[in-house]
């Protein structure tokens, strides 16, 4: 039987050099394409991917043209709108990957509602800058109207900053379930999936302004779908200690105990390596599963074992 | 054994008045959901939509506020990006309607590309407004930098115009069937589908901006989905000859070669009925085939023969 894996790409491994045209992304998901489509034969594979540069310039576009007849959207719907978009772009590539590769297999994008509860300590902390920069006092005046939470961001101006709650469950789990163990590549969780919560007594699904994490929803996405294999695609082959500096090394097999243990001790970015480390470890957490980290160039050579960070119990 | 159907809903019937807020449209899709939720007893549910309001405003604030760092989509990416946003909306109000009624059923949005041919007629004669409004110069510019067709539209202005093919393919149909069969209510071929073409000698999807009649690429997905009921939902409970006049008469039970007869006198509008008559008759061209048009008060009646313009041989 083939090993499920779900993989995790950022978001801004499609706009190389700061390129965010269509053309410019599409090309770099011919080149994702191309890597998918040579794991299919020995996978059943979960994409998930981020959607921060995208995302933001949807929101840069919809806040900066809205007006009464064309509104602006939220950035849940928002965050919709980059699911079809990354979507359309990745299916397309692996649809022509298999082409070149004179194979038939499907590929399907599905809308992804990623659950997070109302109460997680982060909505009283909204950390997470999105969207446009504006001056201090269009930034409280939207804040006011909106009720927006705004902060200035590191001297280029003020943004909005939204929550980052924990993602706990995932709407479309059952048929992203189904669809890969009938050989169909699913791309699901884009940009950490729309952020969505259940009211209190009538359990109704309703949107929330949030951005989920990328690596913790696609973790949520490789339990819920009980997948063997969680690796978060980054722009590096490895997890380092002491990234860019003489005494770097690179850490390759681990467990979960020993990557808790390098945390304590402050090695990992947070809104860098940090997530998606703590990622990895919560999936390998379980027995006979693993959590990898590594660059698309690596990941054919990791998946099998013999190169990036590789965690197991 | 349920039967299976394929809705066809206007983009136009979430914008209530024009009310374009996300708010508004959610509140729409709402009522919509219910509707469809009543029916999932007895029927097998896949649903289009129409996108012509909401890529409209897409468009508008992409290319309004297109900068270098933030350039904007294309067309066919943008209606991936209309699929993501109504898509989600109507997920979210179906969700909500079962969670109402106490049941479960899953929901799933598919991106999906629906496949033109690069000859079609249709690209040597654009005739599809879409966008925002230019100046003539500016719409000049625009088409020499752009390669766009411009038009004067009805002395409100220039608009770029692209084609509107015919559908002859949607490449994600397989997993439209497997999930409809397996009893999802799946939601596909929005806005009439992303178009795309294949290229001559290698065959690969390329996107390609045109505007697919929705109506038309949902009868091209009931037939590819071996469905047995096409109903283009539309504002009005009937087709009608002569509507709004005196002598308006509603067509209730009728066949394929009655409306071909209908259409050859010229009874109905391009653009606005013909095509869902259309449409309603190519599906109905085959025995044991429906097709019916009325508004989404009526479907539930129409859907058993009682009530709407109902076509079959």
């Amino acid at each position: 039987m083939k090993k499920r894996i779900v993989l995790a790409l950022g978001g801004n491994a499609l706009q190389k050099n700061g390129e965010a045209s269509a053309e410019a992304q599409k090309k770099i998901a011919i080149e994702v394409g191309n890597k998918v489509a040579e794991l299919a034969n020995k996978y059943e594979i979960i994409i998930a991917h981020g959607n921060g540069p995208q995302v933001g310039n949807i929101l840069i576009h919809e806040e900066t043209a809205s007006s009464d007849k064309a509104p602006a959207m939220p950035l849940e719907t928002a965050v919709a709108m980059s699911q079809g978009q990354i979507g359309y772009w990745l299916t397309q590539a692996i649809n022509n990957a298999f082409a070149k590769l004179g194979k038939r297999k499907t590929v399907v994008t599905i809308i992804s509602q990623v659950v997070v509860n109302r109460n997680d300590p982060a909505f009283s902390n909204p950390t997470k800058p999105i969207g446009q920069f504006y001056s201090e006092k269009e930034a409280k005046t939207l804040a006011r109207e909106k009720g927006w939470t705004v902060k200035e961001d590191a001297g280029r101006g003020w943004r909005r900053v939204v929550a980052s709650p924990k993602p706990i469950d995932i709407i479309e789990k059952n048929s992203i379930k189904d669809l890969v163990s009938d050989g169909t590549i699913v791309i699901a969780a884009g940009g950490g999936g729309i952020p969505v919560y259940r009211t209190k007594i009538l359990k109704r699904l309703k949107g929330i302004d949030a951005v989920i994490d990328k690596d913790y929803a696609a973790e949520k996405l490789a339990e819920l779908t009980n997948s063997d294999i969680f690796v978060s695609v980054t722009a590096v082959p490895n997890v380092y200690i002491n990234y860019g500096l003489p005494n770097q090394e690179a850490i390759t097999k681990t467990t979960p105990q020993e990557i808790n243990r390098l945390i304590k001790y402050g090695y990992f970015k947070s809104g860098s390596m940090l997530p998606k480390v703590e990622a990895a470890i919560k999936f390998a957490s379980k027995a006979g599963r693993v959590g990898i980290i590594t660059d698309i160039d690596h990941l054919a050579e990791a998946l099998e074992g013999k190169t990036g960070t590789i965690i197991a119990k």
